[in-house]
């Protein structure tokens, strides 16, 4: 088993980890510091000897922050993790608090005392980031002050686990689609066009991407802790701890790449000087931004230049995705199969779901790993958007509710992430009516046509009309962004009420999840991959028009389906769909869940 | 007649005037000189006075900017503007420029020379503009230099028409449904909350808003010329030419506002030396700033107090506007019977059905004054976005064709702005089959539910999404704010692909007016205001919902419905708007016109 049920923290994290810190904390002469969420490369998903957070207060979710002060402390976490924060982290210790309501930088206002000295590590904090704090803590009369050592560190000494030395290995052309030298030589050109002498890249999935290579340094993810320098010419110093490197990664990267350790960056930086170097100060840390400061470089803050390429699938990786899906979709339907079929007769616990749809993943022979733990949510358990199964926490299935799996996997070819809901037993008529809106809304989103400049943004509202027409809602994301054997959360396109301005593009994978939660009661997601396409012609059709292929390929519960709340419109989509399932999946799954794919994916 | 047919302006405009303004600069020693379409109020529409781009270029337009250089010049308008640009300016003087792509930063970073003095009137541009104007000309190695006497005032002399001097008049409580002393002292307070002593209103609309009154400087919206200062304690000084002051104007300001002349508005900023004043940078010019700078006041920067306020229109003001809708749908009505009874046979001009038109909004004896002039395209004239008919261009209705009327009135109760596309004879099929597109979109915008905190910019796609589906969209907004007898386009709300972070509030009051458009064939627009509302309760939902009721009342030409284009729910939708145009209507207007309703509404 890849997937564990155990929880890595307990509230006795905070109680006995925050005085230790404090005593480093003294010795520096601080009287506060803060803690993000984030590591040295701004990861969503941390190594363990980065989850510093994790370590300070026992809250384990995906994004937070911390400020202890020597007299007191607080939390900051956003609406998805209160119930989780409230659960894992002792709070005589720490206010749990909102990290969007004004966050760190309002409560070091509020609370730092005139004249303290409030430590930060520079590592760890983007430089925008960072100016909010200092504004906020210069209003409070306080001053922030960048640390050399990080006291959290001092304090979590050889208990901390030791960096992870994961090996590196070349990500084939037959994945990857394009030769790392032509990707070089492509953004060094570009960066010739903005006036950049050389790029410095610090996010792993960027390092990954650009190398075509892939590590194993974070958990779920195939990701190499690693910094790099691309320059205008397309050559690069690629800065990697030799523990990690193949022996074929030398020969794989050639010629153009310099390979050395991270202990050589500092003075890679500093050769910088007097040359024009693009920093993005949404990835890399401040501490970037003072080293080539200091060196004299000239810095240009901008994006990565990965990171629109990477997001915008080539020809090879769109197929490899298709390939995955296929795999994945004929290990998802034989899970569904057992769903239907044993647990709705012997309603195990979430952990046997869990185990069971790793057991058909992994049968394919091709896992790599999941790309993230599998949510299972039993009944009331499926409510919580961010649920994650452990032996304490874990319900039985339940008849007459509903059973939610959220989950994906890694292949080499392509990173997956799906969810099914579905009922064990009959479900209510109200479960049933608000699936179906659920389902109305991700229609919308996989049929819609858009003219290129359109963003996530701006196509949002339709996967959530049909819920508000019915005064429901649902609090996060309708889509992210996913990678190619990488991260199964990647930038820059998101679907989503908040604003952004990146436009879809072409190769461009989003997930479309819309969802509707009842807190103590049930929880539904609807959840597929799809690709941005240019659109087939249209008919009479003046404007060139984008869509979107659906990648994920699983039957949908047609028991939760009210077929008269929908359309003629979404009906026929809803069984074409069903078609392709059953044509594309059929044959590749055993006789009995074949046959049960053809029952399910029956026109409604 | 209130609208006329004549063109104010020539090509030669450019060629009489660009000399003597160029001879203007030469003596202030000037090689080059920015003309922006805004004046001193930042008016989007201008009295004579200051409609400077006209006078300089012929260009008359809504939204643009010139540069004068030495040697050459150039004109910037947005797309919708670049045919009207290229028809009422002579091009070998003006190159045509893009206002959106660079627009005048980029045009002054490559063309302007070294050690070249670039003037501009501090009095004509936002500091934000400015700023850009600067970096630009800096990277050019030109500098930008503010000018005491504006040399295209100096070169217009004696021929530029005087400022306008109407008469500004109390705005009854029965229409305005606040005191002004109730607004000012809720605003004050407001002011005390940011930590201002005192606001500076430039905004016309903003001050005839606060104190209760309408003015008549601008054609078509009740706008007085004038600035104010609000203090925090509710009291004001008022800048308002003595010319303009009715009699009953001191007693209905009352004591907490002094009445002073625009001279003393100099004065009034020296004495906010150290006071800390709010100031909005996208409304109020430079010149402004820098007074108050130059003055020792503590700037603050941030949105004029008003307009959240008067965007949110009152229970008063909303009844207001549903009566000034009824009688306006009427008229309208009685309109749109002529044009499918007489004028379907006699085929008039388009200047013809403007008469009309406003013969019947004249006949009501309510009207205070067109908003905007009446747009009646017929044909081809229908796909010209910006059109407005003149001697010159004006066309006879087509039969075969579409006739595209959007026209507006101001009545002392409120503001109105509706857009009615007919067919003359028989449409085709694409015509109707796009005019359907056209209304699934709108009635969708009309019937959604959305959360609080929704923005214009989410709801934008819901308009569009029909059309994106057929490979169509359109090159406009969807929706802009309403004033209540103020200007016809009003923020901060606004529907539209650009993003927008303004949450649609109760009371906002937002055209829905999505368009398709054949170029050289025709053109169609069906828009309705409509006002945000809290939607009645939803049985079964959990969250309160925002919604719109429609305010404008006037049949939809059914001729152009493809029915079993719609869904079940769109048709109902519409069988119900026009059952309530029939009852509201039908009583109001002549009984040839209500026998006409009857058969028009009737269910489709």
């Amino acid at each position: 088993m890849r997937q564990t049920f155990d929880e890595a923290t307990t509230p006795a994290f905070g109680r006995e980890h925050a005085p230790l810190i404090r005593q480093a904390m003294a010795a520096q002469g601080l009287d506060g510091f803060v803690i993000p969420h984030e590591d040295e490369h701004q990861n969503e998903y941390l190594p363990a000897a980065n989850d510093r957070l994790a370590w300070a207060t026992g809250f384990t979710g995906s994004a937070g922050a911390a400020v202890l002060f020597k007299d007191k402390a607080a939390l900051f976490v956003d609406g998805r993790y209160t119930l989780q924060a409230r659960d894992q982290v002792d709070t005589q210790l720490f206010e749990i608090r909102d990290l969007m309501d004004g966050g760190v930088p309002a409560y070091l206002q509020a609370e730092a005392g005139t004249g303290w000295t409030i430590g930060y590590d520079p590592r760890l904090h983007s430089p925008e980031a960072l100016e909010r704090l200092r504004a906020a803590a210069a209003r409070a009369g306080a001053q922030l002050k960048p640390v050399a050592t990080n006291p959290l560190d001092a304090a979590w000494g050889k208990a901390r686990p030791p960096q992870p030395r994961a090996a590196v290995v070349p990500h084939p052309i037959a994945f990857s689609g394009e030769e790392s030298v032509s990707k070089r030589e492509r953004l060094g050109e570009g960066l010739a066009d903005q006036g950049a002498d050389a790029a410095l890249i610090t996010t792993p999935a960027s390092v990954a991407w650009l190398f075509n290579v892939r590590g194993g340094d974070v958990i779920r993810s195939p990701l190499p802790l690693s910094q790099a320098i691309l320059n205008a010419d397309g050559t690069a110093r690629l800065f990697l701890d030799p523990a990690k490197v193949t022996p074929e990664l030398p020969a794989w990267l050639g010629n153009g790449v310099r390979l050395e350790p991270p202990e050589a960056l500092p003075e890679a930086l500093n050769e910088l000087k007097e040359r024009r170097v693009l920093v993005d100060p949404a990835a890399s840390s401040a501490w970037y931004f003072e080293a080539l400061r200091a060196a004299g470089a000239d810095v240009i803050r901008g994006p990565d230049p990965t990171v629109l390429p990477r997001a915008c699938k080539n020809a090879v990786e769109i197929e490899g995705a298709r390939h995955a899906h296929v795999r994945d979709g004929a290990a998802l339907s034989s899970f569904l199969h057992w769903v239907a079929t044993e647990a709705a007769e012997s309603l195990p616990s979430e952990l046997e779901v869990v185990r069971r749809l790793e057991g058909f993943r992994e049968a394919t022979g091709a896992l790599k790993d999941l790309s993230f733990d599998t949510i299972a949510g039993a009944a009331s358990n499926g409510a919580i958007v961010h649920y994650r199964p452990t032996e304490r926490l874990a319900k039985r299935l339940e008849r007459g509710s509903l059973l939610l799996v959220d989950s994906g996997a890694q292949y080499l070819d392509g990173t997956t992430d799906v969810t099914r809901t579905v009922a064990i037993g009959a479900p209510s008529r109200e479960m049933a009516e608000r699936f179906t809106l659920v389902l109305k809304g991700h229609l919308a989103l996989a049929r819609v046509r858009f003219p290129a400049g359109t963003t996530g943004s701006a196509l949002d509202t339709l996967a959530r009309a049909p819920l508000w027409s019915h005064g429901l809602d649902f609090d996060h994301g309708t889509g992210h962004g996913v990678g190619s054997y990488l991260g199964v959360h990647e930038g820059p396109q998101r679907i989503s009420k908040l604003p952004n301005t990146v436009a879809l593009r072409p190769g461009m994978i989003v997930s479309n999840e819309p969802g509707y939660y009842k807190e103590g009661g049930y929880g539904i997601r609807i959840e597929n991959l799809q690709v941005v396409t240019a659109a087939a012609p249209i008919p009479g059709g003046e404007r060139p028009m984008l869509g979107f292929e659906t990648l994920t390929l699983a039957p949908i519960d047609r028991n939760l389906i009210v077929v008269e709340m929908l359309t003629a419109e979404e009906r026929a989509q809803m069984d074409a769909y069903h078609a392709r399932v059953l044509e594309v999946i059929g044959p590749k799954v055993e006789p009995a869940v074949r046959a049960w794919l053809e029952k399910v994916c029956k026109p409604l």
